[in-house]
């Protein structure tokens, strides 16, 4: 168990007035014990009480030889697993589970224990996750660097024209070769119209043409953390409206990393860039949020929104991805990590926002 | 909607005595519009009540543009979206939850509504999706053969002494050139001592040594239906105690095919090959259940193992798959798809479980 993140984690359960939890998230898991198990459909449990105990309840197929600092309790396929959790959980108080608990497990717990006082305790681990140390700051910078990387990459290839299956496939190569596990997310990589759905599926059969707009919308996982950039470039020209459309972007983007520091809500970062989109008339082609928190997964609690007022603390890394998508014809989009620091901000995307016109 | 399959499932609510049911999972959803639609973190519900009616509670992200035969209820971002479900459900009923259902959501159900009379109802989904149709079945014939094809390359490669890794590499590449979408399950290609682990997972570092059995457990989603099918070969030599074993595995494979007709329990099935393999001496190293459903998902309700009674039924299909783990020194599986006829069974996997020492 890593001691002081359990130690934020038992504070925040005392705080909360959670005195026992079901952690069944294997990312919780691996972020308390360093230890990645995928259970698969069977159960895994780490169940946390503020007395500091710490039990796994896990599935003989997955076999524990490191000591993690818990107590291991050890299942088979031939038993109730929750019939096996249920005696070790009190009655008598409020139960936390993980967000993502299934239902099956839930519902089976209730039954047997007829408990029905649940808390949503992803508030906890969200929480204290939100806010990274330094190990996990350092590795989120390694994950952006290897990230801007494989950006420049991606654009370097663009006059290639190939698919935007074979351009995801040259990015997971590229990604390996530097050492990087996976991608985080599917990548995106948009021609032309194809950008102006901000979640369009990268497919393998749109071409590239002259004057198309590119969305690059891309990240890996290294050493488990995630990365998230994008970046848009023109094929050979850029219409008036294309620049426009740009700098108005990348002008947002601006405007958010700026009003990132410790005390600002989340929502008054949303604004900064979107208020200034409303101010050049497309307002109403910024459909999404501005962006949303990173580390272990891709898209952790923490929204960059209109409706998330929280405010932000030293720690947190968030994305900032401010859009424009006129249906039919282009979309601009661009993207960057950043870590809140003392009294600002650090961007982990170190890659140009200069308007880019590829030849 | 499948006409058909909704039928079903309504039907099986009605022997079941539930009214109304939360489907969330996005393969049950699938299954009924023919639509994939991946939620990520945010609330995917299709909600079915005996009436017939269908409501799809989906975010403006994921647009439907298609008529899936549902009545559509558009989500943002910016709702509570269990607030905007919570009124369409009769609170007097018992409500019905998918498996997975996230705790997130139904811990906020139960708090906006005061219920608490909640059942997992993937076993009418489960129960229904066991039993697969024609279309159904003809496509997972169809991934199977691709399987088949796959298994020969895998096989053919072994002298290649690749690592593990660049296997995987190599076969997914394989799949896609027949049109398979991706991997059902991570591959395992296994050698020497790493096969006598049943869930080894494939890595970058392992060589190929004279005399080592090569455990190949790999499968595709080809139209989004999956194969899985494990052959063990032997590099240059086998010892005779290899020979033994995998004559042992192989034939408790063709014991567990021939027990398999409609109305035998899938305990049965289980007992037919694991008694063979324990009075061969060897019972105490098949450390696993016989086999698993496999359909729209690599592991589906429906294990073939000891502790389940229930019987088999025309169209189910599962896996045969007997293994013989010796710690530290080598592993045997066999494993192929089965599919329940009126009478007995179809083997969907045709390639030889012939002794194969590759050269």
């Amino acid at each position: 168990m890593n001691k002081e993140r359990m130690g934020r984690i038992l504070q925040e359960m005392k705080n909360t007035g959670v005195p026992q939890m079901i952690v069944s998230d294997p990312v919780n898991i691996f972020y308390l014990t360093g230890k990645w198990i995928f259970p698969g459909e069977r159960m895994l449990v780490l169940l946390l009480k503020t007395d500091g105990s710490a039990k796994l309840f896990v599935n003989e197929l997955f076999p524990i030889h490191e000591d993690l600092g818990t107590e291991n309790i050890t299942l088979n396929d031939n038993q109730d697993a929750v019939g096996v959790l249920a005696p070790y959980i009190d009655k008598n108080d409020v139960i936390g589970v993980d967000k993502n608990w299934p239902a099956r497990f839930l519902i089976r717990l209730m039954d047997l224990t007829g408990v029905t006082k649940f808390v949503d305790i992803s508030n906890i681990t969200d929480k204290v996750r939100q806010r990274k140390d330094k190990t996990e700051i350092d590795l989120m910078r390694e994950s952006s660097r290897v990230n801007d990387i494989a950006v420049d990459k991606m654009i370097e290839l663009v006059p290639k024209k190939y698919t935007e299956k074979k351009m995801g496939e040259i990015l997971l190569e590229t990604y390996r070769s530097m050492g990087a596990e996976e991608f985080s997310f599917d990548p995106i990589v948009a021609y032309g119209a194809n950008g102006a759905d901000p979640h369009h599926t990268t497919d393998a059969t749109s071409q590239l043409k002259e004057g198309d707009s590119v969305v690059i919308d891309i990240g890996c996982k290294k050493d488990s953390y995630c990365s998230d950039l994008t970046r848009t470039v023109f094929y050979k020209r850029a219409s008036e409206e294309q620049k426009k459309v740009y700098n108005i972007v990348r002008d947002a983007n601006l405007k958010g990393i700026d009003k990132v520091k410790p005390g600002v809500r989340f929502c008054d970062i949303d604004a900064a860039a979107r208020d200034y989109i409303e101010s050049k008339g497309y307002g109403k082609y910024f459909t999404h949020r501005l962006g949303h928190s990173i580390g272990l997964e891709d898209h952790e609690v923490g929204d960059v929104s209109s409706v998330n007022e929280n405010k932000v603390d030293e720690g947190m890394i968030f994305s900032i991805e401010p859009g424009v998508y006129l249906p039919g014809n282009f979309g601009v989009r661009v993207e960057d990590l950043v870590v809140v620091t003392k009294d600002g901000c650090e961007v982990l995307n170190k890659y140009s926002k200069d308007l880019c016109i590829v030849e």
